[in-house]
């Protein structure tokens, strides 16, 4: 695919995101533009905070973030903005080159998007949350194993090319970087690669970066906090 | 993109799917192959029977269907395996053509892969079913008016080129046909456009052949049947 924009020209993009604390949607693309240099302004909405909902809806027709918007062109839902950034910055390769790669990546990809209800809801993501959680439910256990063997099967195929589940950052890191945030918030346990794939995760300047805003937020959400 | 096979060669394609009086996801990559004309084999697998789960791993890593197998590579996920589809095949056009319209499609089709959920959980597909609903909620009926308003958006922006969401048949068409069973089996009321809009996809024959095999299947699944 051809590039859109002569090499010079840096196009209008905009991130609309919610809180940093909480919103796990919004942390997806936001990383995956950083961690491939595409400039960006960020334009946050404080969550479920009093017309909150009418600013999103100016930005995203589901009032929900994130929402990209591109010039004159709004994507909204964090996959779908994943896959347009693929199309608008074929040069930056978001997916793994090889088809193979590129299909595992892609599916372990939506399998998380539509999935993992479990880990969703019993493990909120909160930056500022560090605990050990004990009350493991048997459909938890199972998303969290799960997710292991995603991490272990990546990292065990791509040894070399990179600390990254296929060598290279990819739309795939992305996707996970939030269930890494709750699997550190919430001290679940973990095998070895997994917790190396982890560490690689949480080193990233960028992460620190979103956590260290995360936590500064004033905003508390009682309901997207962990139920007691 | 270029094509991946010179054009005699027909790729072996093998479409794993469940039941297809249950099976949504399923339908969702089984409707765009056909109305792409993309040749496949179909391989059925029914659902929570005994040793299904092992049959299903054979293919789908995920153990669930739908998964599909290209050569010798395999993706799963109904999403993720439409967008492979569009890498394979780039002269199908299985997105609209316009990048803001091809950005709208891949927005609303994420948003039903991971969204949604009252509709998923009130109203399970069920080709054989044929009902009026009553019972319903506040959240099922947020879903529906948000399904009503994207599928009036779309047809109102795209009047002419074709009775599909974007005119032509598309990924967000195949994303969607489940939801327009399930109104159609369950008489949710809807609007003129809406109503001509689920009358073309009902119409289609593909989606015809897959409802009649579907009630023709012998399988009863009660935890897939509508809560009494
Ligand atoms: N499937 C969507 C999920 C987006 C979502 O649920 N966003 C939440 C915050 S993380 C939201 O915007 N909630 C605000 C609201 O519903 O009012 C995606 O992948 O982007
Ligand atoms: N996110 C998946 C959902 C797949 C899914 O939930 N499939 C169901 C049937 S429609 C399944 O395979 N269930 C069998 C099982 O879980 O054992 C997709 O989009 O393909």
């Amino acid at each position: 695919m051809r590039a859109l924009y002569p090499s010079e020209y840096i196009p209008l993009n905009q991130l609309i995101i919610g809180n940093k604390n909480y919103s796990s949607w919004s942390l997806r693309p936001w990383l995956l533009l950083r961690e491939l240099d595409i400039p960006f302004s960020e334009v946050k909405i404080p969550l479920y905070a009093e017309g909150s909902k009418e600013e999103l809806l100016q930005y995203s027709p589901s009032g929900k973030v994130p929402a990209f918007c591109h010039e004159s062109v709004t994507v909204w839902d964090s996959l779908a903005i994943c896959e347009f950034v693929v199309d608008l910055y074929p040069e930056k390769n978001c997916w793994p080159l090889q088809l193979k790669d590129k299909a595992y990546a892609r599916s372990i990809s939506n399998e998380m998007h539509s999935g993992f209800f479990a880990i969703r809801n019993s493990l909120p993501m909160n930056c500022r949350k560090k605990m050990v959680f004990k009350n493991i439910s048997e459909s938890l256990k199972s998303d969290i194993d799960r997710v292991c063997e995603i991490w272990r099967i990546c990292r065990e195929k791509h040894p070399e090319s990179g600390p990254f589940l296929f060598g290279d950052f990819s739309i795939a890191d992305a996707m996970y970087a939030p269930i890494v945030l709750r699997f550190n918030s919430y001290g679940i346990p973990v095998g070895d690669t997994e917790n190396d794939y982890m560490n690689t995760i949480l080193s990233l300047s960028s992460l620190k970066e979103w956590v260290a805003e995360g936590i500064a937020e004033k905003e508390f959400l009682a309901d997207c906090e962990l139920e007691a």
